[in-house]
């Protein structure tokens, strides 16, 4: 397998893109990258991606300063996948907490649980956005 | 955030689902589940998905025995991604290698450089297929 034009994007011209701590391991949050987006990324060393409800790019972290440093992308065996380990600044999740994945099911009870502790409050962040 | 009805699906009616080794923290693979192969998942503590390509359900390992069993589910902040911590037997991927995720960029060469070793012979698990 070559270069970045072997990866294969959706019929959107998308690829989800996992954020994993490079530091600790936890996975982080995933979203969507474009080839642009992903061009961007590789160029800053910060994560950027396609937002597909507000149809625009951003940068991780434009708005609370919680970017994310590239330090490695991955492709998994399909190429259409990719995992990109970062370091994370300040917490990766816009509801404070450190990861997006701050949930898990209880099967005994039917119902998700929170589980982690914010480590920011989202209205002192994003205002009142 | 209540039960696993308030899970967004995608207009296919599927969620990506990341999986995570649960012991060594390793991002192994991402595939999709439907409201039935997230079931089947919960009820039998094995990962199940649905193949877009082949439009079937599958189990992870109901070839090669590389069976994943399910510790932890997860969903992140906007509930339109699963994140499953599980045991998993032999490798993920099925070109051998423990992640399906084996390959990172290499900026200075524009390349994906192939990382870890395979812990098995996909011929010999998979034959002919």
């Amino acid at each position: 397998m070559q270069g970045l034009d072997q990866l294969k994007y959706d019929a959107d011209g998308l690829i989800p893109a996992i954020v994993q701590d490079a530091d600790t391991g936890e996975v982080l949050m995933m979203a969507y990258m474009n080839k642009t987006s992903l061009a961007e990324s590789i160029r800053t060393g910060r994560t950027h991606f396609w937002s597909r409800s507000r149809r625009k790019y951003w940068m991780k972290g434009e708005s609370s300063g919680h970017v994310q440093e590239i330090r490695e992308i991955l492709v998994d065996c399909d190429a259409d996948t990719l995992l990109i380990r970062a370091k994370q600044h300040g917490a990766a999740c816009h509801e404070g907490y450190k990861t997006c994945f701050f949930r898990a099911y209880d099967a005994a009870e039917g119902q998700w649980q929170t589980q982690g502790t914010r480590l920011f409050d989202p209205q002192q962040v994003y205002g009142s956005k």
